[in-house]
């Protein structure tokens, strides 16, 4: 195939200018417009061309903000998106509307679109997707997920000549840094969330982080780009953190290992993809269990490039910016040469396995009477229940009435159904005392 | 700015394929010819058009290659990579020529190149670069960087809206596996080199790895990159790891940190960059310091993105040919479109820095004479050579005629000329017993 010389497009570093408005400007559009408006020089070398910001569009238009011309800001944001002037849309507010009509406007007046917005994009990126490729505009979205490290274009790029068997992310630093607080310092969950808050790492009203919701729908934004398949937030298997003990992370640590909160993604061998999100004991030589406080990272396998991870900040304004500018700059590149970038890739259309389709390992821990014979018992409702047991250590406890054995399980992997069936017996057992413990695990 | 509707170009995926040569069929080669022929529809999904191996050149046509049609396969090498109907040409033969021939013929006849060519990048991208900018084709090269490791594209991409002030890679499987080796097992440099050459791991002339040529290429590509300024092979301060010894190895591990063999650049106050290669001891706990053997990893500090590490396997053929493919991908997509993806950016040409005027912290260890107002002396040497002591620790060891003392000194950031300075008059003193030991740290 030839391409025909005329389509190709010189760059002019003098020409007329790429224009660019900013919708919100909090701690992300704040970073942004400050770096829009003092590396200019950067970017017009990088881009070949000068981008201008013309607009910024804010919900207090009243608010002091330092070192932003306040003749920029302005509360009409859909003016804003839609000025037919306008080459690139950067969107940093947040949440589904009236982000989602802004953007949508914004598109079908031919601009492309810089998006931080995982809520929106999990929920309905299809429809996003299907916008910009009918404009023939782009969408790029680094910063939605694990804020600064580069996985989207790695996952959207890079790795497009590999196959992807499955994704394993930190990638909410708030949860992070609350299961970090509980295996360093002994905390509850109670203490460590509420020194998270003190700190402001966790939001008043932390259901969104400690839920997983936001590791949900980063989980979606993953899986869709490591299986070329949609996968909304509604497909994520959801489980947080709030039901981690400080016992959980006591015996997770005794075993050698530590409890992260896990994004999963993993192709199975009938080609189903399952996703989910779960406190997860990872062992403490593997390289997720090392990153800490509210660093993010991302694993991947694949067939062919083996087993990769990408580590570094998961959220902050200077860190988003940077995120959201590598894609002005992409984006602003793609404008000047008349092309869009990569668009959706949904073409493997993979099923999404049911929760309970779902394999793991699983670490069971209970208490049962210290007897001869109780081990078999435990070891038969396994069995039966097809979940065949990797390693079991038994202690003795010493209680009132004589003694007690606690007993820690580690299975192969056993599918997330077969797993609960035996649970709900074991606890119907006469030798098991009190509840059973039930976790995730990966890495070994 | 508006983009001209008949600038974009719609893709069909049932219009004529996308011709592709292959020049090399080694460890590489071989892989990327079996994905290439076994993984059609996914290329065909992921491109929007079918990719079609025209041609593999090899040096030895006659020898067996399963799965490959022998048809497809010539010696004739520069019959094939301008072959005027070719798209892409992939070059993972290695050296200096006849790949070098071959790239420039190919991207005269309008073909689009894919390498994983390190030495030839880093002695010669200027060249390449402007040849491709000139014939409007793509030049990508992810591959020529620790392997399956995406670095290139994030690097050119990704951090494209930041401002990179480091990067830190260890980017030589063999000399990282030796120096694992000399840690975890106590072994000498020899004997670890043996070990590794028995495995496979390093050639029978290990020189380009041991000796840091392999490393030193790679840092001038990713100097290149982070700092968009051009870099090449002379440039690099080169120091092997010959000189590493069982002891130095020891003395690290007692003061909490590892040796590694760093290529390394970075950005100075002066706006001058830096780059080498060194043996670095870095500490236990720091990221760099847990990639372990025949991985790879990349550590890079931005102003706005932070710390952000990517780690991965650093060669073999799957992986490679994992990156070459992600390459092949993009640069086919592009050629659907009628566009190229970025070029050279070396805008910025910033001086390089001479090699005494890189400034780091150092490690230095001496035995000096056991007795009192030596400490003193030695700290006095320091600060006549403008280096600033920030930590000392001194142990006595018993000797035949009596004792004497062992000093380990961290210093904090120094000119490696004043630096060079102070232990060349240290040498000369006369309670400096023996050779002074001299080695570069980062991360503390």
């Amino acid at each position: 195939m030839r391409v025909p010389e005329e389509t190709r497009t010189v760059v002019l570093t003098d020409s007329e200018p790429l224009k660019v408005v900013l919708l919100g400007c909090g701690v992300v559009g704040s970073q942004v417009a400050r770096l829009l408006l003092s590396k200019g020089d950067d970017f017009t070398a990088r881009i070949g061309r000068r981008l201008e910001l013309v607009g910024i569009g804010v919900r207090r238009p009243e608010l002091e903000r330092p070192g932003i011309d306040p003749a920029l800001v302005t509360s009409d944001v859909m003016a804003l998106a839609t000025r037919p002037d306008v080459d690139l849309v950067i969107e940093v507010m947040g949440g589904i509307e009236p982000a989602r009509s802004l953007i949508l406007a914004a598109i079908a007046h031919k601009a492309s679109v810089i998006t931080a917005n995982k809520q929106l994009l999990a929920q309905d990126g299809a429809t996003l997707y299907a916008a910009a490729e009918a404009a023939g505009v782009d969408l790029y979205y680094e910063a939605a997920v694990a804020g600064a490290i580069p996985i989207v274009r790695p996952l959207r790029e890079s790795l497009v000549g590999d196959e992807v068997t499955a994704v394993m992310g930190i990638v909410n630093g708030t949860t992070n840094f609350i299961l970090d607080k509980m295996h360093t310092q002994g905390w509850s969950f109670d203490v460590a969330l509420a020194e998270a808050q003190r700190l402001g790492f966790a939001e008043p009203d932390p259901t969104a982080d400690v839920e997983g919701f936001d590791a949900a729908a980063k989980a979606a934004i993953l899986a869709s780009l490591a299986f070329h398949t949609r996968v909304k937030l509604d497909d994520v298997v959801r489980e947080g953190i709030t039901r981690v003990s400080a016992s959980d992370v006591a015996t997770a640590s005794q075993m050698g290992f530590v409890i992260k909160l896990l994004a999963r993604a993993s192709l199975a061998e009938d080609g189903s993809i399952a996703v989910g999100v779960h406190p997860t004991m990872v062992p403490t030589n593997h390289p997720l269990a090392n990153v800490s406080g509210a660093f993010n990272a991302v694993f991947i396998e694949s067939r062919n490039a083996g087993q990769l991870m990408f580590m570094g900040p998961g959220a902050g304004g200077s860190p988003t910016a940077s995120a959201v500018l590598g894609d002005v700059v992409t984006a602003a590149r793609n404008r000047v040469r008349g092309v869009a970038g990569p668009g959706e890739s949904s073409y493997s259309a993979r099923p999404i396995a049911s929760s309970g389709a779902v394999a793991s390992k699983f670490y069971a821990s209970l208490l049962v009477d210290d007897e001869p014979g109780v081990l078999a018992k435990i070891a038969d409702c396994f069995a039966r229940h097809r979940v065949s047991i990797q390693a079991v250590r038994q202690d003795a406890e010493p209680t009132e009435d004589g003694q007690q054995a606690r007993l820690a399980i580690l299975t192969h992997t056993a599918q997330a159904s077969d797993m609960a069936g035996a649970v709900a017996e074991l606890r119907t057992m006469n030798v098991v005392r009190g509840d059973v413990g039930l976790m995730r695990v990966e890495g070994v």
